[in-house]
């Protein structure tokens, strides 16, 4: 089950069910084939409603053979948003989360042995397909990290790692995209990573009955088609179960919580001369099981 | 003009007006007052709302003393939350924004040139009187650090610093609970700063047009009556002009997005040997202009 945001023209956007080449309009055909109307407006307010979204989603699915035509949209056809569009909170991002990243961003002596977690605007996320603004005259280094992400699933404080893949609602992905610059100036990373439109996501949620196991996905990013980063997620430092298990230690994580796991080498700072993104750039960034997170940079 | 979020037994949360040592219930009182609702359920609704709810607001006080008796609530009768309980993303954090607080937590290298931005999860808010987990077994290191805290009136990018307090709904007390011990470990301030209930917020929301210079407030922080904190936001490194003006620079500020600026010396980790919070510690902070926040060490 993979899961989008979508958008036709001026219409309020909708929660759509990715089937092969097409997207069907859950609540049209919840509607259509129950005359009722459980599924909400929003994907995070259906994450909220915990299993009885995917049940319902279910019966759905067995009866699509008998829906009518119209409520399916060509995937061509639609606009995707970010899965979720306005998060509730800030993006939860894993820092230096694989080893060969920790060192072509300093040396073996910045793999981490304590978990590095740090924060992005909900101002900053977009979809797939979504123009990423270059802000010049802010930047001249901004840079791409290819992520494979978590979308929490129900609420959970004190989660121990056996139990951790029971609160993950699904996985998608995520672009990092990183004002090198300001965030080496300001310490902190908040401000570097916090630019509009530097979170792309998508291009859909896809459900984690789905992916057996998340500590073992191929991830690459490309731009303008050259493979930059080629890695797997059984390389990082932190595993799903791990990441889950040390953030909920005091801070109760929330259905629709995204977490990014973190990006493998082969960023642009760590070429030399470094390789920054420039206008116009095309960014691809796979996650096996998933698909692929495709953006632009404007200009 | 103060606003609460308050409640009294298992009613919904409402925004309130503290009027001397009573609070008008707002939706009533304009409900009685025109028969009509335009007040929102949230402050944070109401403060997206511009300058329309502010001259509603106006219109009321005019007409207190034909108000019902039952409209207004003793201040002390009534549970206040935090003015805005639920933030729409993370609490924004100044680090480091007073000289003699840098260097109490290092030496005088650790004076921030640039400034330095941190996040605390929304899940860390409570009010005014609310109980601060102690987190024993995932801390022992819990400080306090009472700061001024802006609330955003209305969205903007780019702003100039002649024209930041345009952008100020008002202020509050923050009191940036932190545990020192995962803020070291982590490296990025995120996890030491973001346990359940380590973010007290209040009593109330003071509108801008009542603080006629935030850069010269006085600011105290008692733990068990013991003054701990005793400075001035005329000593901030970034003035409220300038802390707004950076973090617009490509990040849109939002209504109801809340900035804690600070804390001067005095936290408990300056202290030698270091006075950090117990079970059962009462914190107190004062900021001129506001009046007090006093909240628990749960035990």
């Amino acid at each position: 089950m993979k899961f989008v945001t979508a958008k036709t023209g001026s219409d309020k956007p909708f929660i759509g069910l990715v089937i092969e080449k097409t997207i069907l309009h859950i609540q049209k055909a919840e509607f259509s084939l129950t005359g009722e109307s459980w599924v909400p407006d929003s994907l995070v307010e259906a994450i909220d409603m915990g299993e009885l979204f995917i049940s319902r989603i279910k019966e759905i699915v067995q009866h699509i053979p008998s829906l009518q035509e119209h409520f399916f949209y060509e995937l061509d056809s639609v606009q995707l948003l970010s899965p979720i569009p306005k998060p509730r909170k800030n993006i939860i991002c894993v820092g230096k989360n694989y080893a060969d990243h920790a060192i072509e961003m300093g040396s073996a002596a910045d793999i981490p042995e304590d978990i590095i977690i740090f924060t992005k605007a909900p101002t900053t996320v977009i979809g797939h397909k979504g123009i990423v603004l270059n802000h010049s005259g802010i930047t001249n280094q901004l840079d791409y990290e290819g992520e494979l992400a978590i979308v929490i699933g129900k609420e959970g404080i004190g989660i121990p790692e056996d139990r951790a893949k029971e609160y993950i609602f699904g996985y998608t992905i995520l672009n990092d995209i990183t004002a090198r610059d300001l965030q080496a100036k300001h310490k902190q990373f908040f401000l570097g990573k916090s630019l509009d439109t530097t979170c792309p996501i998508g291009p859909w949620i896809v459900h984690s009955s789905h992916i057996e196991d998340p500590n073992n996905l191929h991830i690459a990013t490309w731009i303008n088609g050259e493979k930059r980063q080629d890695s797997n997620t059984q390389n990082c430092i932190f595993s799903i179960e791990k990441i889950i298990s040390i953030l909920s230690r005091g801070m109760t994580l929330q259905p629709g919580d995204i977490i990014a796991t973190g990006t493998p080498a082969g960023v642009g700072k760590g070429f030399k001369p470094p390789k920054f993104l420039k206008p116009g750039d095309i960014m691809e960034v796979t996650v096996e099981g998933i698909g692929t997170l495709r953006n632009k940079i404007e200009g």
